[in-house]
């Protein structure tokens, strides 16, 4: 089915120190996988030419299209073009092109050339230099015995630029392989556990594969494949099994599917915050469009804002506390009155570390949810630091407002 | 001097499809270099068991600490626990106290537990259970012959978790290295080359190593190296060459400094949003002991809110705008006489995409920082997408008005 096995060697001392995030692999896993040539490999390897060799050495043979990341830049430590003329047993060779391209560059930011990058014009004979406009080290492509092999520069945006207009090209032409298509499910309020106990009767063919994807609060599933009416009807079956849990698809943030909701039945929102401290607003707002929706809210974190702002008493604060269901409901009542909006939101509770007790530990939530007529209340206790309770709070609002409004 | 050569095997198949960042690499990676185990190989592979097997084969022999995250969740692409009892021939058993914890987990979130996650409560005979209070997903670890093996859930803040709590004190004791100390300097409002231009003359020893990091709207300079007096020394006279763009150290944010700020004073602080939607609270908020300053504030999205809550009026915004020096004042100077605050901070501005202009491209935000007697307003035009302009329009209000104080 797969038309060749592919492994990718990222070279960088920086990604063995942590001081870089390996996001060249997922960006060429992601569009090999698009191109039917899903990874099967990967190594980490430091810039030190005895890692390069042994890497190509136990990988060449073994895989039919091998792509390395790194290390061909102009300066003492990009050495993967040496470790590779040597591997393949290839003399270095000046190349006129690459080097009156390298002056080019050079040229138009108005500066001269330094010598080093003459280095830049060197390829391993017989390979094929891949242009690079974006900077001054080329990508290498060379095919032997069937097999491709591909060099690409570390800089990400680099990458991405020989890949997209060279690399593509090239394997679209050189497999002849069906695309893998990507169906991601989006769930809430059940564990990985509930939900895999939930679809054990629903029956997945075996050419879709499925994935579990925990989330902070929340699971995805990951359907993929290279038959994509075969993926949509598997989504369907999973979907109509679990649809009290399922909230959007792909894409999809829990702040978007609420505003789309909104937008569509042409109504407003406000929010009135008291632990996210804004986090739940930012999240609605960080949606390009939110203004459509959303009229804006409060932060109402001491007592003091809480009962001045929003009206909430002091009997209530005294009585019942920050942290309760009464203070919830008169915070989203007034939040909505205030505003003129159709909908509210609010949410008090106990972020953590401080703060917790043992009838309010740390995490517990006290939602309100005001609309024309009726407030809905309701209670969750979250687990996690102070940064996941909130964020878990604040996507719990979302959703559950969404879902109350009748999802579509 | 290294005390144990490191291999790292990530695991999932979501890693080599390219939908999920190997950031679980960089996090161990970084860990393991400040203890000074720095990471020599790493190899990324799927959820198969004879990968994994193949893996252990190939890296056991040769490396004397050995990681691996992901595959310990109870669904059934989970696999590494029992690839892992394979290699080592050692038979999976039960372990009550594991399992009391699983059930603790879900009783404490008011669900049954599912009769799958049995599994979590299986550990290979001989190794060590790493307790996980943010998962039911169990670490684990082995000593055998003088070498390190760990597996850890590949969920990041578990990984996180379980990492923090029982793997770093084991290596600590386990090996005898000098850990590597790391500072970094955080400044704004500056370039990473002009900063290189005033810091050319410093004298930076050969044992001190300098990264630069430029951050989204700023950029940190990190000193490593395992002399802290050294790297105490030239952190000074860095500091003392740039100390007008430096407003914080290592684990500061623009959050955190304005709040010591504001606590060590006794001072209050009140925040009206309109463009950054939230995000400024959220930050002020994200950091623990927010209450002890923060009173809260309103997020003005729609000029009808501007008008009623915050009373700009309509003659501002008619003949101003929204975004303008005009609103920010009134803003500003509302917010903080409705909530009776020391401090406040007022942005209005245009994160994009839509709702630029000539006069007021997208990127536009007038800040306005009011206190008793006075107000001062200051406009900037930040570059980059929505969530960059926001960000750095937040990130710029905090460290303003930590600048307006006085710093310390």
């Amino acid at each position: 089915m797969n038309p060749a096995k592919v492994a990718i060697i990222s070279i960088g001392n920086e990604l063995l120190l942590g001081k870089t995030i390996n996001t060249n692999l997922s960006y060429l896993a992601a569009e090999l996988a698009s191109l039917g040539l899903p990874v099967n490999y990967g190594i980490v390897i430091p810039d030190e030419n005895e890692a390069i060799l042994d890497g190509l050495r136990t990988l060449w043979p073994k895989y039919g299209l091998l792509i390395t990341t790194g290390g061909l830049g102009p300066t003492g430590d990009d050495i993967t073009k040496g470790a590779i003329a040597q591997f393949f047993g290839k003399p270095l060779v000046f190349d006129e092109g690459i080097w009156r391209q390298v002056c080019a560059l050079f040229e138009h930011r108005g500066m001269q050339v330094p010598a080093i990058n003459r280095n830049q014009a060197l390829i391993p004979q017989g390979f094929n230099a891949l242009d690079n406009t974006r900077g001054t080290a080329p990508g290498l492509s060379y095919i032997e015995g069937g097999k491709t092999f591909v060099a690409l520069p570390g800089v990400p945006e680099e990458m991405d630029y020989i890949f997209q207009t060279h690399v593509k090209k090239m394997l679209t032409e050189g497999y002849h392989c069906k695309p893998v298509h990507h169906t991601t499910i989006h769930t809430w309020d059940t564990s990985e556990s509930a939900l895999a106990e939930r679809l054990a009767d629903v029956q997945i063919n075996r050419e879709v594969s499925l994935a579990w994807l925990p989330q902070t609060g929340r699971v995805d599933l990951r359907l993929s494949g290279t038959d994509k009416d075969l993926i949509d009807q598997t989504v369907k079956s999973i979907v109509s099994c679990i649809s009290d849990v399922v909230w959007g698809m792909d894409d999809d943030s829990p702040a978007s599917v609420l505003q789309d909701s909104l937008v569509n039945r042409q109504r407003s929102i406000a929010i009135a915050e008291s632990c996210t401290g804004g986090l739940l607003q930012q999240m609605l707002t960080a949606v390009p469009g939110a203004s459509q929706c959303f009229k804006g809210g409060m932060v109402t974190y001491s007592n003091e804002l809480k009962n001045s702002v929003l009206g909430v008493s002091h009997e209530i604060l005294n009585t019942y506390g920050a942290v309760s269901e009464e203070t919830a409901r008169v915070m989203a009542g007034r939040v909505r009155q205030m505003t003129r909006s159709d909908y509210s939101i609010a949410i008090t509770g106990i972020a953590g570390p401080e703060g917790g007790s043992e009838s309010k530990p740390v995490g517990t939530v006290w939602f309100a949810f005001a609309s024309s007529g009726v407030t809905t209340s309701v209670k969750r206790v979250f687990n996690g630091d102070r940064h996941a309770i909130r964020h878990k709070a604040a996507e719990y609002a979302l959703i559950y407002l969404w879902k109350m409004m009748g999802s579509k």
